[in-house]
């Protein structure tokens, strides 16, 4: 039976008169897409125009909900009640999912933005407050959570679908975190190098850290990013390695997935 | 067989730290809530607090959506493209949908805000957008109109479930528009006037204009409001003359509409 | 001695994260910029790294304020209490003029934006209301009208200096008015053809209309556009054909202005 | 010669159609204002009419910036690039100072609000951005610092005019941070003891911490609140006792203040 695996990006962040990305690019790459729904980018029109394209495409549909940053494009870390952020986070899920009835679309899965992504992977409370908007929305969303980290935690606690995240891009640290961004070399802008870690981890379930050091991973879905010429180039050569290697790119919808 | 009649308010309108109207005065007086939807007025939080308290009290819950301008609280008159606009009413709907899904509650009626509400109510392509956006997130909805307006007509030509709106509080024009509220007057203070209107309108199917005209009208839902203490005098003496005369006063949902 | 003029653009117009327009190719092309100052567009580090920029290139730096409408991007016609408008209008030139202090440079000129320019050259309430908040911050602050347009005649009852504005790349119509935009042909992309409009009326000071007639017009400031390829090379050939009919191309605050 | 000291409080922090707070009654108890900038609370409208009251009350007249943060009414901890916090804090000077300019007043004072003035406490790097905006915008205004704080060390550093803030309704730890508000007892809610923690920092240079201990500490204004009944009387109950002990409440400007 045919390895399958998903590739998800953020996508949709335009506001406005604002264009931001490249989701022209990453739509014909990625499987699953985490649409912006409002708070730190993305609006009604941009979403409604996404999910419209989803629609031809057959990618699936995730809410990609940040901190009220519009400013700060929902990248500057934010203390708030977490009870404030369960419903700011159930909020965009509803715009989402009003934007998809337009294309007959469900929003299937949420993966969260930026610093909310960040601090959610290492706090439990945040990543708990995101559980639980999912839950009270529609529990059949499944919860992107970077693999190991506290949104791991939180789905499992909560009984929600997850779906556990790898990054082709980004190296790792020796103990599953991923390494900073500010260490030169750590953000993989070579196609090969990059799809070399994605067939590790799809195949062998396995992260080999930026010291060398190999551990355990089991992965459902690879980030991809579309930001930059490099890192459409990134995605664009996972994609066509995976495919090369016979494993299947599949939406989120159709991996098997623990809850 | 007893004469129904439904009465609404526009309500949770604060956002974050600011504060504004008589909620929990208001709360206790109508049957059907307008409920801010983070545009104009409101937020997450506001709207998650007010759609538990509906489910204590029975209040029927509806979209309130406004034009995106917070600083203006949807008074301004704004012009901009009618799909950019038909998507922003989807995107509050969707917003409380999934607060109201907190409480079990479904968003069963809209009415628009403020400057939208005006403006739709004489210009029908923004009246149609408001009502193809309620035909894309659910059909079920009950479009509140002005009676008489452009809003009227767009729920019919969309097939949509309609309640005609009177207003307990302002007087009315010979040709059935509502008098500006600049004519001194126009707004009634009195309860006594405001419920002696109300019943006319709910009883007679009349309206007498500030001339003395009287014109047929059918109303299914009487605007009452709270922002002053004469408002919420006006609303609270509204409702209980309805009562003293045996007409019941009930949520939309339990009103006999057209569609 | 030779004819001068000045050359204005819209810049700066950028928000956090999102970027807009291409203001470097567009900085060495004008003597005089309009910065955005984060009410429809613009922010603080947006304004601070322009103005550190003008200070080397020898660009007079001028408000550009838009309606409080960032969504809109201040292209949405928006009504308005005429002193909130004012108020708006001197906070956007008081943020400005801070980030001038930078710089070492101060503000000389305002042009306002998108729909409020509009508004403002029809509407002589709104022309009056910039004007009020110019004369109240700093009444040495050019007024960059539409010539012929309300705005002119604004400056001129408030006594502020006054700097007439033609367009490089947009047909007028015979009344002096601009032809709109939606009627085929009337946005200039040839440079010849936009330089020869521009030299009519720098040295002829005169206009000629889309359909051929000719009238008087006194144009101290020419705007040019950046936001388009084409847009680009007009005003880089408006420029380049000033220069070698020997016409000086100097910043606003070198032109002789009435008052 | 008599003793001398200012009170100061936050104010005009309302937005648009939403007010907050109590400025009637605490402009007539305070000498100097800081008054929101439209970041965090605030208006162009509602400071001009602050402003214009200033003029009447002889109250002087201060920024109060905060973050970014408009839902948040600046009260959430916000992570950002220093240089970002700057210009902010840069812009919002520059606003009040157009909106003085109506008034013929000159912004004399800076208070930093909520979790800015928090964070800039105890982060030097913060509070060296604020003062670093003073220092570009106008070097003459007045550094509003928490008494030992690292906004005293940075006021220090760049050679601002210092003004050292002590608390009315705030009781102290013992090494002179304010104590948390969530313990119970720590805010002052009787006029009488407030008023006596004053006098005693005021005349004597001491403060006595909630577990009894004294230390010494140099205050040039007191801040009060305004937002509950409890602080208006507590902030009313201080300005009479310094009056009824000789004690001149003055503005900042007319402090003896170090730089």
């Amino acid at each position: 039976m045919a390895l399958k695996i998903n590739l998800n990006a953020d996508i949709a962040e335009g506001w406005g008169a604002y264009d931001i990305g490249n989701d022209a690019a990453l739509a014909s790459v990625i499987r699953s897409a985490n649409v912006a729904c409002g708070f730190h980018g993305g609006d009604a029109t941009v979403m409604h125009r996404f999910v419209m394209q989803a629609k031809e495409t057959g990618c699936s549909i995730g809410a990609h909900p940040g901190f009220n940053d519009l400013w700060g494009f929902g990248r500057r870390q934010i203390k708030m009640r977490t009870s404030d952020l369960e419903y700011r986070v159930a909020d965009q899920i509803g715009a989402l999912q009003a934007m998809a009835a337009y294309a007959g679309l469900k929003v299937t899965h949420l993966k969260a933005h930026g610093a909310l992504n960040n601090m959610a992977a290492e706090d439990e409370e945040y990543a708990l407050a995101i559980g639980r908007a999912i839950k009270a929305v529609d529990r059949s969303i499944i919860y992107v959570a970077l693999a190991g980290s506290k949104m791991e935690t939180a789905a499992q606690k909560l009984g929600l679908p997850l779906a556990r995240e790898g990054f082709a891009d980004r190296q790792y640290e020796d103990d599953g975190n991923l390494a900073s961004r500010s260490i030169p070399g750590t953000v993989l802008k070579d196609p090969a190098k990059a799809a070399e870690q994605v067939i590790r981890m799809v195949r062998d379930g396995e992260i080999v850290s930026r010291h060398g050091k190999a551990f355990k991973v089991k992965v459902d879905t690879i980030c991809v990013h579309g930001d930059e010429p490099t890192s459409i180039n990134v995605a664009t050569g996972v994609r066509k390695r995976l495919e090369a290697e016979g494993i299947q790119v599949v939406p989120l919808t159709e991996m098997s997935l623990s809850s």
